[in-house]
C-alpha cells in the first residue's frame, strides 16, 4: 500500500491532527447495486472497525464516462474513470474491487493480480469453470507474492452465520446429517413481467442457479466445513416468453408487443452428497427460485444433526434459531437468538445489545476483513479456490438436469 | 345400516364383560357453551386417563325441557331434567357440575354441597364477593364431611401452563419481577355489532373484566404461586349503545332500529403488586378486552424474572416460549418448546410427539384431576377459596376504577 | 361415589328417552395409534356434527385377547373380537373400520367390500402397488352395490387445509408453479436410539416415504386438484444399524449389545412434475424424513402462484398463511390467518372463534364426512383410487432412487 | 449555509470535478452513542438521498480534549473542539447536532438558536418541563427568523413506522380504540449488575420512562395524530441497591464491595386518554421497563381499531404486522408485511426488495429529512413544541406515580 499525500494543514486555533495512518488506494470497478453496497463499506468500515489502515475511496471506473462521473459523485469516490487498464497500471492503486458483470471478471481479476494488486472479486467468481479456473490460477500465483484475493460471498458475514458456524464447528450439533439450503425469491412470480438482460443467458450467464443459488452452496460448506461431492439437478423455466421493455433491457419502463425469449433458468432444485467437516455423509436438498410468491429474500438454511439444528432466514438475519437436543428433555425448543451481542461476531463493533443491523453492513464487515488479512499478510476467505469450487458445483448442476437429473460428480 | 338394539345382550361366544367399575354419576346443570364442554370432557377423560371410577353421565339439567331434551340428546347424557333440586335429591347422584349462568351458582353449590355432592362449578364462582364467600364456607364445612369442591379455571391445565409452573417453581426464571397477563379479544370491535345479554350487568354481572380478566388473574397466581396485594385499575366502555336485535338477546338475528344500553365494561387494566413464591415483590399488568382487532383468543402471559423469562399465548396453546438466562452468553434466546412431549404434563395419555391437543382437552384434564382427588380423598384445586380470592381481586379493580385508578388492597 | 346399574331403566318421573336413530354398527380391525384415534372419532363425532345415523361402537377386534379386552375397555367399545372374519360375516356390521399394519389391510378390506361393508381404511392402502390395485378394483366393484369405501389421508381434514384448498381452486393464489411440500419428524435423530419394527422393511413396507410422505403428496394434489405425472427421487438411510432392545421390537426398554439392520429410508427427497387442476405444469419438491432434529410433527406445504401463495404447518395446524399478490402494492405480507371461524370447514360445530382445535378432531372430521357420504349414497373422498394413486407414486419414486434419481413417469 | 472552500484542484489526466454543491456545515456536540449514530448519519445521508446541499462534517465538540479528537478520528469529522460556545460563535457553522447529555440541552440549544443555528437536538429535549418550556419558546422564536429545530425522535423515521402512520392515517384500520405501547429491555435483570450514571436521578434524569418511555408515547401520538390528554401512572424501583465498580459509574469494570443507591425508575407504567386524530377517545397502555429479560429492545406498537389493527416490534423493524377487518370473512389474519418495498417511506433509496435495513438507517432517514426541511424552508418534524408536550406527559406520569396513580391531566 502506498502512502498517500497526508494533506491536513494546521487547524484552526494551531491545534494539529496526529499523523495519518497509512493509506489503502482503492479502485472501484462497476457502479450498479453491488458498487453502491461496496462504496458504502469502504466508507463505514474504518469508521467502525479498528484497522491497520485508512481505506482511501481513489477511483470508480465504468464505461460509460457521465454515468460513472454521476456514481462517482453519489457514491463519494475522488474520480471516475472509464479505462480499467489504465487504473491497473496506477502504481498508487493498492486494492481493485471488482464489481462489474461476471463476464468481466476474469480479465480484470487476472490483470490486476498480475499487476500485484489485492483482488476483491464479486461473485460469482466467474461466469465458467474456465474462467474461475484461470482466476484461481492466477490468484493462487499472485499469493506467493503476497498479493491478496477474495471472492464476495458476502452472507458469510451475517453475524447469525458466523454464530451458525461456530456453533456447528464446535459440536453444538453433532453430526450434521440433512442440510436444507432455499433462495427463495419472487420478482418473476408475475408472468407479464418484463422481459430483462438477467433472463437473457448470453448477458447474465445463468438463472437463479447461479445467481442466488451460489450464496446457497457456499453457506452450507462454509457453516459445515463439508464439501459437495456429487449432485443431482434440475432446472425449470415456467415462463418462457416476457413482452420486451421499449428500452429493450430494464426492469422498468413502457411494456412494448414484442417478446423475448427466457434463456435461463427461473428455478432450480438439486440434492447433494457432503464430505468432511461436521457434516460428513449428509445429504444437502436446495433450491433457488424467483417464484416463491411473498419471499421476497428468503434464504432459508437448516442444518439438523444428531444433538441438534439450527435455522436461518435471511430476511429476519439479526436472527438465529438454535434446537439444543442437549437441553433437558421437555425444555427443548428452537430458540431465537437476536444475534446483537457483543458475544456475536462483528456486533461489539456496532451499537447496544438489541439494535440490529441490515443489509449492507455485511459489506462493511467484509471489507474489514479483507483490509484485515492484507495488512496481516494472511490470505482472505473465501479464496476463489473457493469461489472456483461453487463454479464447479453450478457446472455439475447444470450438467446433471441436462442429464435426467443423474448423479454427477464434482470434478 | 341396521336399526339394533340400543342394550348389549350377552356376547355372542358366551364372552361376558368383565363386572364394571364403581361408577361416579354425574349431573351437569347447564348446556350453554361450558355445558358442551363439560359434557365433552366426561366423555372423553375416562378413555385417555386411567381413572380409579367410571364416570357416568347421568343426568342434565335445564330450565326449558325441550331444550333440555335436545342438548340431553346431542351432549350423550342418559336423561334431561328440568327441576335441578329433584336432581340433587336424588342419592344415585354423587357430582354436580354447575355450568349454568353465574348469578346461580351460589345458591345451586351450597345446596349441592349440603346434599354431600361433590362439585365442580364454572368460574367465576359466582356474580359477587358476597355469594362467592358463602359458597366458599360452604365448601370449606363440605371438606370436613369429605366433599370436595373445585372451580373451572381450566386454563390451568393447559399443558403448556403446567410446564410453566413447574419452570418458575423450580426457580428456573429466577426471582420474577414482571407479569403481563392480557386477555385480547375482538367481538366487540364493530361498533355495529348487536347488544347482548353479555354487554348487560343486569345479567352478565361483569363484563371483560370477570369474564376473561378473572382467568388472567389466575394463571399469574397460579403459575408463581404469589398472590395480588393491592391493585390500581381503570374500565372502559367504548361504545355505549348497540343495535337490539328483534329478538332482545342474542348475538345473531336481524337487527332493530331500537339500541340498547351497553353498562359493562368493554376493557379493563390494571397493575398489581404481588406478595409470596416466585413472585414476591412482582408487579403485574393485566388487560382485558374486547376490542384487541385481529386477537381471537389472545391469553397471552409473559413473566420476566432475574434468571428467564416464560411467554405464552392461548392461540398457540401447544408452545411455551421459555428464555434462559443462565444459558451461555450469546446462545439466549426465546426457545419455542412445542409442548406435546410425555415428559409434559397430561401428555403422555394423549398422541406421540408433535401431535397436538385443542381447547376442549383442557376440560378432560379437569375432569382427570376432579376425579382424581375425589377418589383419592384431597381436595382438589382451584379451591372455592382461590375463586373466591379471584372475586375479590376483580372487586378491588371496580373499585378501584370508582375511585380515580386508587391503589386498593386485596382483602 | 355409588356402584349404579349400568343399563339405564325406565326414568323418574316416568320420562321415556325418544325412539332411538337408526343406527350405524362399527367394527374396528386394530387398536394401535391409529385405532384409539379412530375410537375417539367415532364417539365423538355425532356429539357434533348431526349425523343422519348414529354410530355404534360395536366391536373391537386384534389379534390377542387380552389386549384387546383392555383397548376395548379403554377405547369404548361394546365388544372384543379376535377374527375379524367372524365379525365380517356378523349382519348387524354396516361398516369396518382398518387400522392394522398395512400388510394386512388388502385381505380384510377385499373381504369387508366383498361382504357388503363400507370401508374405511387407515393409510397407506397396501404395502404393495399391486395389493392396492386389487383393493381398488374391489372398491370400484362394491360402489356400483352401493358399497363405499375410503382412504384415511386424515390431514384433508385439517381446516386449514380446506381453506387452502378453497383458495387455492378459486384461483386466489393463481397458476400454481411451485409446491414445497415437506414432513419433517426428527425420531431417528439420535443414532444410538433403539432398533424397532418401523425400520424392517419386512414388517414396516417402508421407511419415512410411505410413512409420512404419502400425507405430503396427496395434499398437494388435494389442495391443487394437479397430479404428479413423474418423479426424481433420492433414498438415504444414514444409521444402518442399532442397538436391539431386549425384547427385540419396542421403542422403549432396555437395549441390548446387539444390533439390528435398518433396511428402510431414514430420509427421501423427490421433485414431481404436476399436472391439471390449478397447478398445472407446476414441479413440487418433497421430502420425508426423520431426522430433521427439532421438528417434531412438520408436515410443512408451500404453494407458490402467479398472483399469490399459502403456507401450511400442522405443528400450528390451527393457523394458515396466505399472501395476496392482488393486494395494493405496499400491504402485500403472509397473512397468519387463525382458522377457527365459523366460515372455516367444520369450525362452526365445534367452539366459538379464536378456541382451537387439536389432531384428533381430525378423524372426527373423517367420521362426520364417510358417514355423510353413507347415509346419501355418494362415494366419499379420498377413494381407493386416490389411495391406489399414491401408491403408485411412492413406487415411482422407489424406483427413480434405485434408478440413480431418473425421471420416472407414474403409470 | 456557507459556501466553503470546495478544495478539489485538477485531477490526475486533466479532468476536473463538477463544481460543488453549496455545503452545509454541521457542528456534532457530544460523541457518545448518539454522537456515533449522527456521524454516520451526516457521513451516509448524502450518499443515499439527493440532498439540495451537501452536508460536512465540520466541527465535534466534547469536553474532553483527547476523547474528543479520539471520536473526531474514529467518527470522521473534521476537527476536534472542546469549546462549544467557540462552535457556536464560528460564522461558517450552519447546524448544531445535539448529542449531548440531557443536562445541557437547553443551554447549547438556546444558544445556538439565538446564534441562528438550525438546531437538531437529540432526546429527551431536556431533563425538565421548565427546561424544554425555553428551548421550545426559543425555537418558536428562532423560527420566526428561518431559523430550524427539531427534536430527535428517531423511531419516527422507522419506514415500518412510516406505513402504519399512513395506513393509520388513511382509516385503514378504522376509529383506533385502544393502543398497546411497550418498551421492553432486560438489562438490569441480573440484580448483580453494577451501579451506573443511568440509575443515578442527579446525572440520569429520569430512568426507563424517561429514556425509553418517551419513545413510546412519541410513536402513539404520531401515528395517530391523536395527543394524551391525562395519565394514570406508576413507577418501580426492584433494585434499590447495586454493587459499585472500582471506577464508579460505567457498565463494565471490577465490581466493588461498596453498593450505590438506585434513585430512578426501574420500570414504569401508565394508562392514558388520547383526544384528536384517528384515536379520539382511545385509551393507551404503555409500558417501559428494563427488566423484560429476554427482550433486548423491543419496543412494541399495537394498535386496535374498529376497521383492522396494526403491530410492531423493534427487534424486526423491517416488518409491519397489518390486520384488514374489511377483508374477506374467513380470511382476516395479521399480515406479516416486509417493509423494504419501493412503496415504503425510505425504502427505494436503499436497496432492492427483500433487502433489510438496520438501526443506524433511522438517523440518516432524520438528517435526510432535517436538512430536507432546512433547505427548503419549512419546519422540520417533530418540532421542538412535540418534544415539550412529550415532556409534559413524563412529568405526568411521575406525578400521577407520586400521587397513588390518580389520573393527572397534561398540560
Amino acid at each position: 500500500m502506498s502512502s498517500v499525500e497526508p494533506h491536513p494543514v494546521p487547524e484552526p486555533g494551531g491545534r494539529t491532527q496526529p499523523p495519518p495512518k497509512e493509506r489503502l488506494s482503492v479502485a472501484l470497478i462497476g457502479h450498479g447495486f453491488m458498487g453502491a453496497a461496496h462504496s458504502q463499506a469502504w466508507r463505514t468500515a474504518p469508521r467502525f472497525f479498528p484497522l491497520a489502515v485508512e481505506p482511501e475511496m481513489s477511483v470508480i471506473v465504468g464505461r460509460d464516462g457521465p454515468r460513472t462521473e454521476a456514481a462517482r459523485e453519489r457514491f463519494g469516490w475522488k474520480r471516475a474513470e472509464t479505462d480499467w487498464q489504465a487504473v491497473l497500471a496506477d502504481p498508487a492503486i493498492d486494492v481493485v474491487d471488482i464489481c462489474s458483470p461476471g463476464s468481466s471478471h476474469a480479465e480484470i481479476a487476472i490483470a490486476a493480480l498480475e499487476a500485484g494488486k489485492h483482488v476483491l472479486c464479486e461473485k460469482p467468481l466467474a461466469n465458467s469453470v474456465e474462467e474461475a479456473a484461470e482466476m484461481t490460477e492466477a490468484a493462487v500465483a499472485a499469493a506467493k507474492r503476497g498479493v491478496r484475493s477474495m471472492v464476495g460471498f458476502s452472507y458469510r458475514r451475517v453475524p447469525a452465520i458466523g454464530l451458525a458456524r461456530s456453533l456447528v464447528r464446535a459440536g453444538r450439533i453433532g453430526q450434521v446429517r440433512q442440510a436444507r439450503a432455499l433462495y427463495l425469491q419472487d420478482w418473476l412470480a408475475d408472468e407479464n413481467g418484463p422481459m430483462t438482460w438477467r433472463l437473457d443467458r448470453s448477458l447474465a450467464g445463468s438463472g437463479s442457479l447461479g445467481d442466488i443459488g451460489a450464496h446457497a452452496i457456499d453457506l452450507v460448506e462454509h457453516i459445515t466445513g463439508a464439501s459437495l461431492t456429487s449432485v443431482s439437478g434440475t432446472l425449470e423455466t415456467f415462463v418462457r416468453e416476457r413482452p420486451l421493455l421499449a428500452d429493450g433491457v430494464g426492469l422498468s419502463g413502457t411494456a412494448s408487443s414484442e417478446r423475448g425469449q427466457v434463456t435461463v433458468d427461473d428455478a432450480a432444485w438439486f440434492l447433494g452428497r457432503l464430505a468432511g467437516g461436521a457434516a460428513d455423509g449428509a445429504v444437502g436438498s436446495f433450491e433457488a427460485t424467483r417464484y416463491a410468491t411473498g419471499r421476497k429474500n428468503g434464504l432459508t438454511i437448516e442444518l439438523s444433526g444428531s444433538r441438534g439444528a439450527i435455522a436461518f432466514n435471511l430476511e429476519s438475519m439479526n436472527e438465529l434459531a438454535f434446537y439444543d437436543a442437549a437441553a433437558p428433555a421437555g425444555e427443548q425448543g428452537f430458540g431465537r437468538i437476536l444475534v446483537t451481542e457483543p458475544e456475536h461476531p462483528y456486533m461489539a463493533n456496532w451499537w447496544p445489545t438489541g439494535h440490529t443491523i441490515g443489509y449492507e453492513h455485511l459489506f462493511s464487515h467484509e471489507v474489514k476483513d479483507f483490509v484485515d488479512a492484507v495488512t496481516s499478510g494472511v490470505d482472505p476467505e473465501p479464496s476463489f479456490t473457493e469461489g472456483l469450487h461453487v463454479q464447479r458445483v453450478l457446472d455439475a448442476v447444470e450438467r446433471s438436469a441436462a442429464d435426467g437429473s443423474a448423479w454427477t460428480p464434482i470434478p
